[in-house]
């Protein structure tokens, strides 16, 4: 099963600037070889369902490791029986609409 | 790694009411042994964490199988690495606080 | 427009107990008269958009006054125009399907 | 106050392509004159609290006319009261560290 995913990961108890746990749970993801895109409030992923979800696992341990005692993570993922659609797709089915095309 | 969880599956496509389709996820919850609680917007979740993902895969199956062609999930996650505390304790400790006491 | 929210509002910077936020919320939202209902990673409220939404604002307010520099919200809202539903309705249409009845 | 939104409405009832909706409602933000950046699961936006809110109530409102019976929408926002912080800053933070810099 496909998933296409929108995570943001707050971790709690490390003070205001949560940036550099940002990078390091950007870092797994590449690491995973998962397709990703960044924006400012978390990270579009796109991929299989069991390889996503052992990322996000792994972005929760590397930010524990890193010293963080409690992380709160918002997600919202998308599935699809219908047709394959990625994410670029999504994007682009907006924009086309939007450019008075269809 | 232990999780706490808010889980809101969104089938899309089938109609406006889509009471039994929580209904069915619910089932797929209880039938994975984990501790849920239902609310007004959502199902609490406390468990470990793969098992809980197992779980929230295999509703998105259910749901699928039932004829949904397309699913949104909006989903809270909770780890801690400081002290173990369960959902029934995070409430507790709200209510608590507000009766006067500490 | 009526509408049914789940709201978890989470404090940065404040170190990793934030329950003390939660119950100064939660009294924002008691004082603005909407109903609500604690749960274990947020809070069901249900009102006038109007009002829920300026309620929401007003907890903002008050936990940055009690010192958190930073806040991080996760919102659901729903709203509906076929028909009549309150966030009691919603659970009760749920359980009563799981009872076997419909 | 100052806000940074991620918004993602989902219409319900309408079948399985939502796409001409997240367009209506896109249209509805730029009218309001709000800066916005689409991904492929939802879209940032920044602004002054009253007004970011105000456009919210707008999508939900123009969504319903344009026939959807029910709506469901997650929002992440975030504030914070020890600096100014664009969206376009919140993402190069991040992108700048991963370059290795700082």
């Amino acid at each position: 099963m496909k998933v296409i995913m929108d995570l943001c990961v707050v971790p709690i108890g490390v003070g205001v600037s949560v940036s550099k746990y940002v990078v390091a749970c950007h870092e797994v993801l590449e690491k995973a070889g998962l397709q990703t895109k960044l924006h400012a409030y978390g990270t579009n992923i796109e991929g299989d369902w069991d390889r996503v979800m052992a990322a996000v696992k792994a972005c929760h341990a590397k930010i524990h490791e890193m010293g963080a005692p409690r992380i709160t993570t918002t997600i919202k993922l998308g599935t699809r029986v219908d047709r394959e659609q990625s994410m670029y797709e999504k994007v682009d089915s907006v924009v086309r609409q939007q450019a008075g095309g269809n």
